[in-house]
């Protein structure tokens, strides 16, 4: 019998982190793997040692199949920042402590950048005590930007919301005649790959939006009131979207630029927002124009009743796969996918180093931008249709999606 | 033959106006109507003689049901105020001029409210100078605010929408062991009946929303922070749902507390949106808590990606009865749902006579509000849940949902 795992989530909610969950779960089930314990909200809830058995929370296979249409982080979250083990080893060891009392063999966490950064430490801090236990990372972000891997779960589901409330907010806005600017904000610090896929709603049917802008190209609000102005010359509708991320030249913000001196988060990061309201009422004055703003705010990453079929699969690989990595004798690593083709779309997964890949944030290539800074390539659009494709049905119950949740 | 007929889309859109646009075409054709026009953005359009044959766009029945899954308004719409015939008959001449040289005998107007007083207008008008051309309402409304019908296509979907959303958005905050208050505002500037569906989120596997302020009911922000601190006595998130429309004692918007002179649309109505990131800075800084504000703006009337099955059968259904009561010369009125009981739900169609209807807002009983006014009973969701009932999936090309658009 293989020994005992546990299966943690960490940041930001996706609408196919659960996916992962049943991978790993599934993965660990098959393969004779003891006891599945699942940390309550990550890292931050197993050092208070709440945790669950997951065969008490998941008891069927119709529970497998409403948790991966469940959205959010099934075993909670949080945003728990691990320090260096040579600045505060206390916490390891107590971390270990805990580890060492459930007999687990493998560590397997759900997350972005920053939750790589803590298999990262986890994997080296392991090394240096000589424990067996390996640690292994499963992608999961919104925002694409885990370097070494082709794509991340919980991306392609965010692209098919933000294209098809894209596609369903033009059609609303297009209706009246009035001339309007609608501004839409979409999730991403420093990278833009959510945002680009507000071009997948371009389609046979749909104009798409008029303007993107992306973090990855400095923002001048003159510029953005010309791009508009030449927009109006043949619309009388002009659709922007644009990532909460945005910055002027000098690195601004532009939601820092209305707000002051930010909030910060505990990684230190700025937390961004309504930049769209703040450009809305602005550029409405500016131009005496009808304009609106609209934030997609959390539900972007937790639309799980229009999921592509395809993230939902791809993030249950992701979890198998790290079990299957962790079973073979894999530690400090993170499962990665690798594209073969577009068209066909194939990939295929495989493990990589996660020192490569923590604290890294991966950005939309340049050469995917266009020269004038207002949109996206086709090399973009060839990259991220693929990811969208295919749907789920969420399970329907008195006229709404159900999910899974512990008692 | 029946003669030739015309129909129009007015106000805002929703997700169910273009199945009555069906309803009121195959109604028109199988009775065997001459010419069926579509007005171009409303009487609006029709005022400068933009319209099209429904046929031409209209080409099978794939279109027919693409159609049906296609939010907003399809032929376009209008926010155009009909003046009084007494003070501005001019503009009754050029329409009727207009309606005879189309050799029109049947106009169908789908619409809300303000939708529903040029109807009236019209039927007045026409009987004043001995037309004999009928002139008929179809309701449409995600605010579910006309009179005299049990309730109004548009609704539903919008509800189904708002709660599922509210499922989601639970999920999302849930997740986090955070101490949080999220605020979510919903459409409805003077009846609650959107806002109230978030109701419909607490369900077996969901809590629902803590706290629902709707406009009924006048809102103190003092009240407001003490029902905030009163949920976090027992609970880590407050999630809170409140109307765009919601008031103080005096009257006065909440949202206008904070914008000053607010601007009024063409039907002198005030400009409303932002209170929930209003309050949420506010309560965020006078709790010290994490706050955020979600406004649902345009997606929750467009959302035809998850509309209620039901609410579109219901949509088609009012437009093929106004077809038939034209037919049988029926004028000056609008259809109306009749309901004879929530379980097994049942309802049948008739109409009723436009003037008790143009231009009154039904708002939400105050029987149906909880006494503390932080919630509603079970009285309304008994009502509402019926219509929220079945789903239409949308046809998925590429990843996205198709719609259909006039060429």
């Amino acid at each position: 019998m293989n020994g005992n795992v546990i299966v943690g989530q960490s940041g930001g909610p996706t609408s196919v982190i659960n996916s992962s969950l049943v991978g790993v779960f599934q993965g660990a089930k098959r393969a004779g793997c003891g006891k599945i314990y699942g940390m309550r909200n990550g890292l931050e809830g197993l050092l208070q040692e709440r945790y669950v058995e997951l065969n008490d929370c998941i008891k069927n296979d119709l529970d497998i199949e409403i948790l991966k249409r469940t959205p959010s982080s099934f075993l909670g979250t949080c945003r728990y920042k691990l320090p260096h083990y040579e600045k505060d080893s206390a916490v390891y060891e107590k971390l270990f402590a805990i580890l060492k009392k459930l007999d687990i063999k493998h560590f397997f966490y759900i997350g972005g950048n920053d939750s790589m950064d803590t298999i990262k430490k986890l994997a080296e801090y392991a090394s240096k005590i000589n424990s067996d236990i390996t640690f292994m990372g499963v992608p999961k972000t919104i925002d694409n930007d885990l370097d070494k891997t082709d794509h991340t779960p919980g991306y392609g589901s965010a692209a098919k919301y933000v294209a098809s409330a894209m596609k369903e907010i033009i059609l609303d806005t297009d209706t009246y005649t009035t001339d309007s600017i609608t501004i839409v904000e979409i999730m991403g610090r420093n990278a833009g790959w959510l945002t680009a896929s507000a071009a997948l709603a371009r389609t046979e049917d749909c104009t798409g939006p008029d303007l993107i802008y992306l973090p990855e190209t400095p923002f001048s609000y003159d510029k953005f009131v010309s791009d508009i102005l030449e927009v109006k010359k043949h619309k009388s509708s002009a659709i922007i979207a644009l990532s909460e991320g945005i910055r002027n030249a000098d690195g601004q913000y532009i939601c820092e630029t209305q707000k002051g001196d930010m909030k910060l988060d505990v990684f230190g990061h700025k937390m961004l927002g309504e930049t769209a309201l703040f450009l809305s009422d602005m550029v409405g004055k500016d131009t005496g124009m009808k304009s609106r703003g609209i934030v997609f705010s959390t539900l972007q990453r937790c639309a799980s009743h229009i999921v592509s079929r395809r993230d939902i699969t791809e993030a249950y690989d992701a979890g198998a796969t790290a079990v299957a990595a962790a079973l073979a004798g894999e530690t400090g690593k993170m499962v990665i996918f690798k594209r073969i083709s577009n068209d066909p779309y194939k990939v295929f997964t495989e493990t990589h180093d996660i020192g490569d890949i923590a604290n890294v944030e991966k950005t939309v290539p340049k050469e995917w931008i266009t020269q004038n800074g207002t949109y996206v390539s086709q090399e973009f659009i060839d990259y991220a249709r693929p990811l969208i494709i295919g749907e789920l049905t969420p399970f329907m119950v008195d006229g709404l999606p159900r999910h899974l949740t512990i008692e």
